[in-house]
């Protein structure tokens, strides 16, 4: 049965949003915002689960790119997802049935499910990453390494752009990614759509779903004065790997990416004296103590020590304290093909994946 | 009436096109040799006059990207521009009744020509420069500074961007040549379709007709024994600025331009000692022993000292004996309007345009 977001969905989408999203997939709180305005304005943001259509209907997934910091700042005017797949539908000449994040992770969980909304179509439970990564090769749907043809991008002034035959998705990236970086760093992406059989064969299923069971487990252990991290853990599988205070924090932007690395100084011992976390939009490896702890494209994120509450990468800065949880991967990631799009080396990283320790 | 090019007639425009080139629009010996080769294969090239089509019949504008030297080695399919102006058609759902080149130098002069043979269709007897230029704002039919939309870009495996509502011609440039340099640094683009009553007004009249004379006052020195510089000067109103040996070629693919500055030794004291050009794809400021004697939007053009030859910014090297010729620019490119986009500020020199002296 689709389900319809309330104003209380949506705030616990963001929070699980934000966990999943490794400390990207744009501002979680931006999202939210845009996502509820949507609903006050008469709008219905409606979740459909991936046995709710029929496997011809067409699924197009959509979601923003750009770099974190940029997109806390140029925050769009809120309709271009929906240009985007009217785009597409036209220039295919078909109509679509739904709309599917490529990645759960921040504010990427809305921007198809508003899209959808302003179309009036739903949008199905399940994305292509289960977490968030910042290149479109990275997307599940597209591990068969064929690019998505057509792919329109549409910014804040309606610039559009139709991307086709570009039949590599790293390549259809690098362009993409350049248009974006001289749009000014942000703008909405709607890939060619997916057949639902297609979707389900590819997708992380149920992500919508498990974002909201994260972020409410988090606001239920708040209300009940239980430990909120314990909670995540519960849900996600995943564990503390480190717990302290962040003390440098090296951010640019390069490429149309954040790049960077956090250093963290230990607060309890348990955990370690250091940590460091390096970042391409999202947290991709954590160190302790100069050894490995957990690696893409297993979970890395940060959450505050008190609340629970997501720190993504654009906003982390000196001083906060904060504890990092690894969470496995889903199995969709974790195959041999799919480590040449999201694992370490696809990074640039020479260590090899070892999959989080889950018996610590 | 239409005029059907020849192998001769190719030949000549190829000169001419070299010539008004100052250095760029593409290699005019590649655009011959494809040009030649359309024609074999039983395509009719058709050059129209400004006054052989109605004012409401549309016209493409279409022309090769990417910096000289990388458009020598990666020398295309041959009908980017055919699948360009098809695209167009499809998204405007218009017929269009003839091409025009956006700039007359180089091999640029062909590519239009190609295009619409290959469609069954006539070249109008125009362009946007009078010469070549770099970026796609210093093109005549922009100078309002309002950018064409669409536009189509396809490469040589008929990757295909469409780009809409870019309002602002030099954003346009800056994402198109960002595309380009993705797909390795060359790409045809087709722009949108003016009016021939646009056309008409906003163009520098008769170029391809001019090329040709141009190439042909060479080639009928040549065979005759006379000076094929003189020839050339004569036809165009041009000069010698300066006459002697390149030794030191500086140049550089950066952004998907060619940059760059030569420096020439004289041989002839009467013209001076030394030279420096400095290039962005074209020739735009040159000085004889420091003092500027032409300066962009007149043309500075390089012709081998025996022959008159075009010598072009991704061909010059170190010990040719070449002659600089200053040719004035065409009127439309020298009124305040134009200059913002085609003076020497729009390259970033702060020297003000002095029109060559036309009695030297």
């Amino acid at each position: 049965m689709p389900w319809e977001l309330t104003h209380e969905d949506i705030e616990r989408i963001a929070i699980g949003a934000g966990i999943l999203g490794t400390g990207g997939g744009g501002n979680p709180y931006r999202g939210k915002i845009r996502a509820q305005l949507n609903l006050e304005q008469g709008y219905r943001l409606t979740v459909v689960g991936l046995d709710e259509l029929p496997d011809e209907a067409l699924v197009v997934p959509l979601g923003g790119m750009g770099a974190p910091t940029i997109g806390m700042e140029k925050i769009g005017r809120g309709d271009e997802g929906r240009v985007a797949v009217e785009v597409l539908q036209d220039r295919l000449g078909v109509e679509v049935a739904a709309t599917v994040p490529i990645e759960i992770g921040g504010g990427n969980s809305f921007a198809p499910i508003i899209a959808a909304a302003q179309l009036g179509l739903p949008t199905v439970d399940a994305d292509g990453m289960g977490r968030a990564f910042p290149e479109t090769q990275m997307i599940s749907y597209y591990f068969d390494g064929i690019a998505p043809s057509p792919v329109v991008m549409v910014d804040s002034q309606h610039r559009t752009f139709v991307l086709e035959h570009v039949e590599e998705t790293r390549l259809l990236e690098r362009i993409a990614r350049s248009i974006c970086v001289q749009l000014g760093g942000s703008a909405m992406v709607a890939n060619a759509p997916l057949t639902m059989a297609r979707l389900r064969e590819t997708c992380v299923p149920g992500t919508l779903t498990l974002a909201h069971r994260v972020g409410d487990a988090v606001m239920t252990a708040q209300q009940r004065g239980n430990d909120p991290i314990d909670a995540v853990c519960k849900v996600t599988g995943g564990q503390v790997l480190f717990t302290g205070k962040v003390t440098d924090v090296n951010r640019r932007v390069e490429r149309g990416y954040n790049f960077g690395r956090l250093t963290l100084a230990g607060l309890d011992r348990r955990w370690g004296a250091t940590a460091t976390i390096e970042l391409q939009n999202e947290y991709l490896i954590c160190r302790v103590d100069g050894e490995i702890v957990a690696i893409v494209p297993d979970l890395i994120t940060l959450v505050d020590s008190e609340r629970g509450l997501p720190i993504t990468t654009e906003v982390v800065r000196y001083g906060m304290r904060v504890t990092v949880l690894g969470i496995p991967a889903p199995p969709q990631l974790t195959t041999e093909r799919a480590l040449r799009y999201v694992g370490p080396q696809a990074f640039g990283y020479n260590e090899r994946y070892v999959p989080l320790d889950k018996s610590s």
